[in-house]
């Protein structure tokens, strides 16, 4: 496609992308030209060629996605969103990483249009990539009919050296092999260079014999400064029955007379007189921020773009005329809706845990919650880093997603992080409610996956089992101590520790139902005792907090969760034979309780009385509840390998030590 | 060697193992008998033909290290140390998995004797092997002399399929050979199962290409099961010029005739019944927990121990003979112990920044530390995941460490997980003190090897900079806000967070000459001002807290830490103009402040005052200190794109919000 332009035009192109990102770039004195500068006749191959999208619509379900996995290099993405026509204007680009922007530091999804994932931390975006590719190869064989391929786009993303150093590019990658993702074509950025400079005294990987053990095709040598040559190079992706690793030589820089291929150019801007010298290099005349209009002309994507989705709109029409029912229900998932009456299914699944009484794991409970939810859920792709028997988030009638096989669950392999941000790539994509599992020390794995999630306000769900000393055996390097305190400190990470099967189901239910952001759900190995309640209890259990057992003169509160429910409720029974009458408030998560009005906070909590908070990991958290005078019965060390009885008992999760706490502080 | 034994005796050593550890597994009830079972003929060409140990001093410092990466199968190795005649009897192997045995559920370094690191978190093994590795061939670098190699050992890595799907394996292989370390030589478990099952569906890697895409020399298609095929596989990875991958073939369980093969007999005890089947498979009759004499015989490596160690004993005279000095700093710098006279140093390095009273961000200031200490401090190993000239960790005369140049500063490329595992493992060979660095918010990244750190007591001293949203336009991406307080609930990890150029400095001091533990060093990138002190206050920084700035008639306390030092100050000196005196603590380390006697902690906080924290990052941990009257300064969403100033203002983080604050505190 891009072969019927002239050189010049391509070149034109090219050299727009470097003087906005420069100009931008020294405007904010902060950033990075490096990689914008470096890729640009790259881009325009992409761009110009081959990528499928609408920007007045960037929302088009069936666009090809684009993710900037190297995302320092920003101003590229922004380059071409404002040239290609999406409502990012110069005073935008002006306004480059400036506060309330829309051109932040690094591309931030849902703040600029056309960005399809938050990047930067490097490593991420590739991954985020696989799993958009994932969902694509998916949904189309799920909703696709002879003839009507309404889900039929590639996914394509940009990477450079620091990317494929991470080790997560290795999990993301090695499951794109197997999975056999042809539709997602990366551009490897190979210029030799990262922020210490040439990178041969630390990166030496064959790359390229790297991504054939992967099962990746791989286009070596192609000069990332022809933009013919990385077009054809897609061309040939394109037919390919596996994913495409494009090999791109390039300059990084390119067009930085004296700066260009050095680390020099990565992170920083030129200087004014460096941006000089680039204009004369490059031969451009016109002052910062203003572009030519043929530049614009030949950009210009909306006439396109209207066209390619034109033709996708008639062929859906077509397609809702003949399938109604899988047209509509293709539309409500990319919606990222619920089915119509969900509420029924959660609390029909709540009712059923209240009509058994079981005494399970709450990892059982949660399987349980699953297989409840996913026969009206088909929009549910599970998960599990290699421990699917042991975090049990299969069910009945999953089926194993494999390179030929369309299914809902997924197994991962061992690769915790990867899973994370593969999940953020499936729920960005849309169509899909991905839940993923491990073991809850290894979150620590997939950490900053996690906080992206956050970030980003998607809805995938993590699911952590085995969470405390209570799994035993193990030992400290498998035992959660500080785990669950610090995914409560992540902005925007709802969290859930449930203490029996109610609370699992409510809990399974709240992260389904939450449209604004992850969740965790955090659950036990060992078996934990059924809680009775009221109607009007379970109600509350959606609200984070409340009273699980109350006494009518309450000396104290007592606030747990999870397994050390349990615990409260023996100490408490315990308290009143000695004639001291406490509370106990269930608390299964934190960040949804401490949404609540202040009313029902204070009348959870109750007022004046002093507190004493039991959990199975790291007291610090808890004094944002209990206070100076309160206690709080925790573990503020390492656990051990022993059975789980004998460790909660060696570390003081019993009754007498609970009585004695509470006795302390009202003394 | 052991192809001087008879293929019978290889077997029943082969056998003993298998029993040992499914009879061990059996009668705990928990554990992994799989990877025991299939390696145990792997372990008999490496222990007995190979392996330079001796049993009776598990700390000779040039003994081989052995490194189960797949520490699940903690009882091959404690099989192993059993009967070639550590310290670990038989009662130890009969209480497998049981509170106080030294024979954890997953292998613990310092609690048995001859296991060098801690692992069962997958992927992390083999990374800290390849920092044994490192830290052997740089030692022998700077302490061999012709004819003297006192420094000259293999370190021997076990695997599973499952550390070589994790993303830290793919940083740890790269670096390994990169750095051409052919003394490192790993064995590849491939038994075709994971939890999961068979691996085809989710890992369908060329192993073998891949870890040539390295630079690694690999063996292919070895028989794991043909004791003398390893033995030659060894042999021909003793003489590589990179480091080696033994592609074992195995059926895991070997031995069951019913399980093997399977990944039943993974995780979980054989059962009574399978037990039996296996003693009759393979012709064993002695009962649990019972060995043959001929085994104990074969096995035994106290006097082939006592030899090889002798051997060296000598050598190692007449080097201290020869070379005097470097025999007392090479026997200095594997025990762990300063040089003499380092507090000194240290203390040096402060008054310098006491007489210059520079304005400086304290990522420089930590430079500036590292310059003073390093030239007093030949064990100090520096680095940083691609960020030298951001962190600011390398200092005038370093040299970079490279395959073919022995120095003292790592580029570690983009690989924050691999780099601090690598440290781990640096500090666990010993001989030097290792440091690496990147901004604080990847520390996400490389969390469970922070944690590992804390769990081995080892020093490694883990550097992040850009600590918070005085990062500026980089975005939210790259500003911490959960960072500090979510390191500060891992258990024995000591985190510091200087306010100026002489708290870096004592940080630094406190970090180096720590022993039990690792430290984390966070840093500001933007400037910050330096505060006068008095020489009392400056010694009580290293309590982890004290009063920076009192008031004779205080009606409040402020604590601040890091960057927000200065807001505090600055509000103090407004609410004194104001008529309300304050005091201002410093605590540059909540972990050192805790570890206080109560009569310093009651004197550095005030009685019955009520308190206001000051950090720009979340505020649930600080509650601890300020209880429910207080209030916290903080942040609790994720941050934004725009410039530092401009950000804090954004925040809160202004005079008059903490002034506002300290007043509604007092109302």
């Amino acid at each position: 496609m891009i072969s019927t332009l002239q050189p010049a035009t391509l070149s034109k192109m090219a050299n727009a992308i470097r003087v906005l990102s420069m100009d931008a770039v020294q405007k904010a004195n902060s950033g990075h030209p490096g990689a914008p500068m470096g890729m640009a006749d790259i881009a325009v191959a992409l761009w110009k060629g081959h990528y499928r999208h609408n920007p007045s619509n960037p929302g088009w379900i069936n666009r090809d996605r684009f993710v900037l996995s190297n995302g320092h290099g920003s101003m590229l993405h922004y380059s071409l969103l404002h040239l290609s026509g999406y409502d990012l204007d110069m005073n935008e680009i002006r306004n480059f990483r400036q506060l309330h922007s829309k051109t932040a530091g690094h591309p931030e999804v849902h703040i600029t249009p056309g960005v399809e994932t938050t990047t930067g931390p490097l490593g991420q975006g590739i991954t985020n990539a696989v799993g958009m590719a994932l969902a694509e190869k998916l949904l189309a064989a799920e909703f696709n009919e002879d003839g009507f391929p309404v889900v039929d786009h590639h996914t394509y993303v940009f990477m450079g050296d620091g990317c494929l150093m991470e080790g997560i590019s290795h999990e993301a990658c090695s499951l794109a092999g197997t999975w056999q993702l042809n539709k997602l074509i990366a551009f490897w950025d190979d210029n030799g260079i990262s922020i210490d400079g040439h990178v041969e005294g630390w990166f030496t990987d064959d790359t390229p014999k790297r991504f054939e053990s992967y099962g990746w095709n791989v286009i070596r040598g192609v000069d990332g400064h022809d933009a013919l040559a990385v077009d054809a190079a897609i061309q040939a992706a394109k037919s390919a029955d596996k994913p495409t690793l494009i090999c791109c030589r390039t300059v990084i820089g390119k067009g930085s007379p004296n700066k260009q291929g050095t680390h020099d150019v990565h992170g920083a801007a030129l200087g004014d007189k460096e941006v000089a010298a680039v204009r004369e290099y490059l031969g451009w005349t016109l002052p910062p921020f203003e572009m030519p209009a043929d530049v614009y002309e030949a950009w210009d994507a909306k006439a396109a773009g209207a066209t390619v989705e034109g033709t996708w709109n008639s062929l859906f029409a077509a397609y809702a005329e003949k399938f109604p029912a899988k047209a509509a229900e293709l539309t409500r998932r990319m919606k990222g809706e619920l089915p119509a009456d969900f509420d029924a299914v959660i609390a029909k699944a709540v009712a059923a845990c209240v009509e058994k009484k079981e005494n399970i794991a709450t990892r059982k409970a949660s399987q349980n919650a699953i297989q409840a939810f996913a026969p009206a859920l088909p929009e549910f792709l599970g998960g599990s880093a290699d421990l699917t028997g042991s975090n049990l988030t299969n069910w009945k009638e999953c089926v194993a997603v494999r390179a030929n096989q369309a299914g809902n669950h997924v197994n991962y392999g061992v690769r915790e992080f990867g899973m994370s941000a593969i999940m953020n790539g499936i729920a960005l994509h849309g169509g899909y409610l991905p839940f993923g599992a491990t073991f809850l020390t290894f979150s620590d794995y997939s950490r900053n996956a996690l906080r992206m999630a956050a970030l980003m306000k998607v809805r995938s769900l993590f699911v952590f089992t085995h969470d405390s000393i209570g799994l035993g055996e193990d030992g400290p390097t498998h035992q959660s101590v500080e785990h669950v305190s610090s995914l409560r400190l992540i902005p925007n990470l709802d969290n859930w520790r449930p203490c029996d099967t109610v609370e699992s189901a409510v809990a399974w239910g709240a992260a389904v139902t939450r449209k604004d952001g992850p969740s965790t759900l955090i659950f036990s190995r060992q078996n934990l005792p059924y809680q009775e309640r009221t109607e009007a209890q379970i109600a509350d259990i959606a609200r984070g907090g409340y009273v699980l057992r109350d006494a009518a003169d309450a000396k104290a509160v007592l606030i747990a969760t999870g397994s050390e429910i349990e615990l409260a409720v023996k100490a408490a029974v315990e308290l009143e034979q000695q004639g001291i009458a406490v509370r106990v408030v269930s608390m299964p998560s934190t960040d949804v309780f401490d949404r609540q009005d202040a009313a029902y906070k204070a009348a959870v909590l109750g007022k004046g009385l002093p507190r004493v908070a039991i959990e199975a990991g790291v007291t610090d958290f808890w004094y944002k509840y209990v206070g100076l005078e309160g206690a709080v019965v925790g573990i503020d060390s390492f656990g051990e390998s022993a059975p789980a009885g004998v460790l909660f008992k060696h570390f003081g999760f019993t009754t007498e030590n609970v009585v004695a706490k509470v006795k302390a502080v009202l003394a």
